[in-house]
């Protein structure tokens, strides 16, 4: 093994330390005790720099993405995380700077959300840096929550606020509408710092609040006809009950065509799920006990398709219909 | 999603099939019910054309060396394999025949070793074809076998032949001494296909064989100076005493000097494993259970170090002392 590697691995091996089953990274494999009773979740991301990322983009908000888009697809099936994989394909030499602020935008996720390095493997790259994130959670067995388990009649929520990822990408990009330095930097933080929903992705599944849920990555509208597919039904979304911060509604009011961009754009990372009408006020008071935004913002029909709807009643076009990464 | 991807999605899908928690990989992440009384075993690895494998390797190939590396891992440690996740960068637009080769290796190997893709990603990327997978395996808590667990006094054995994944190399680029075409095709085989001893790794554990294990991926001599520094111990190996096998024995008996590389160089994926000595019979009775060589190739003593000595117990210089992918 090359010194370079070894520079990557210094960096990454004490990420490791708060997991006696990661063996130092030293052994060949992971050791993960699952507790007792649960279900394992398993997701795996690649990020590809200026695929995903742009090589400019700060090192530390890069690892902090990789490790949260997977969160995220946890939080969707309401599974608690419990630890992750990590490979890299690295352009050698390694810029150590940089390997060492992405090894504490990690380290720092790491604390926040309680999770730790297991292992994984570094290699040298001639192509751009390369980077895998395999996360695992736990679940009550049967209890997570699936795509294709909505109902007809249902509610359909969402949590936070939706659009300002793909606001937030363009505002990275110096395009959209004219904002204040303050909205811009909101928008830029959205995009770039996803929100893994984990606590409400595990309330969901405690309080059997949800029939179905998928995480907002490929937009409002791909994510909720993925729901749709997947469950043989038809939904007609309220555009003006979509929650909306306030720089995503100062973007909107400036450039009112904006509208099929949040509703189609990625990247916001926030829980849609779907619930039976008769579960509203608990709804409510989770949104409460977890400071989060629980919006409701349209219903299930039987059916096919997704219909939304301006105030007067009027179908809107989306545009775009889906969210391909730059 | 691109069309591009698309194609990719159709291949690997069917992979799934075989895994009702994969969701068809249309969900956000899989789910996977451990076993009762089962400790998880968890190990990531990374391939990147160009670095671990050449474009024009065959596909097949390509795809079952990744999941057998993987595998290769679990075994060291005794896991049985529970199923995998893989990611993959693709340069686009994807060869169709490629990647329906690649699938096709994958969906062999998935029957063989009796695991299914249980998730992953697809993604676009302007450098080389980028693969990790991620496998996860199971094993008695408690029971995994590690590195640092051998003792002074113990034998070291190894499984099969030592040297093929070395020779292999070296014959696939065209180098290496002169051998029968039999010979050379067995040796670019035993390089391009790892058997990882998964049979072996969960016999020791059953019968608690071993003392500790490590598979030989970085090179015998590299891979037991592993264990030797995790166990704070020194080992005397004997040459003639190392499995080879007859092409191996004929590259060795053309060019005698090729012995370090032999003992140096990687890519065998055979077990090496430490027992104590009264434990001797069990293992042969296990190795013809098995119908796999495992052979006695030195002891571990006090101290520190690895020593390996010629028929006249001279010690020999290890040119190549460890391996670095080409």
């Amino acid at each position: 093994m090359s010194d370079e590697f070894e520079l990557i691995r210094r960096y990454l091996a004490p990420l490791a330390a708060g997991a006696p089953g990661a063996l130092d990274l030293e052994d060949d494999a992971a050791l993960l005790a699952a507790p007792a009773g649960t279900e394992l979740v398993l997701t795996a991301d690649a990020l590809v720099a200026g695929v995903h990322f742009l090589p400019d983009d700060p090192a530390d908000l890069v690892a902090r993405k990789l490790l949260r888009v997977n969160l995220s697809d946890l939080a969707a099936m309401g599974a608690r995380p419990l630890g992750y994989l990590m490979t890299a394909a690295w352009p050698l030499p390694p810029d150590e700077a940089w390997v060492a602020r992405f090894a504490a935008g990690l380290a720092e996720d790491q604390q926040t959300f309680g999770v730790a390095l297991l292992g994984g493997d570094t290699t040298g790259t001639p192509g751009p840096l390369t980077l895998s994130l395999t996360a695992i959670g736990g679940v009550a067995p049967g209890r997570a929550l699936k795509r294709a388990t909505a109902r007809a009649g249902e509610s359909v929520y969402v949590s936070g606020s939706i659009g300002d990822g793909w606001l937030g990408l363009m505002a990275s990009r110096g395009e959209g509408p004219p904002l204040s330095a303050e909205q811009r930097a909101y928008l830029i933080d959205r995009y770039r710092l996803p929100r893994p929903r984990l606590a409400l992705g595990e309330a969901l599944v405690e309080e059997g609040l949800a029939s179905s849920a998928i995480d907002v990555s490929d937009g409002l509208a791909a994510d909720l006809r993925h729901i749709l597919e997947a469950s043989g039904l038809a939904a007609v979304v309220e555009a003006a009950a979509l929650p909306l911060s306030d720089a995503a509604r100062a973007a909107l009011s400036a450039e009112p065509a904006l509208l099929a961009g949040l509703i189609g754009g990625g990247d916001d990372y926030e829980i849609l799920f779907t619930a039976a009408p008769e579960r509203a006020e608990e709804i409510e008071a989770l949104s409460t006990r977890l400071d989060l935004p629980l919006t409701r913002i349209g219903r299930l029909a039987k059916g096919r398709g997704l219909a939304v709807l301006d105030a007067t009643g009027n179908e809107i076009s989306l545009e775009i219909k889906g969210w391909t990464h730059f």
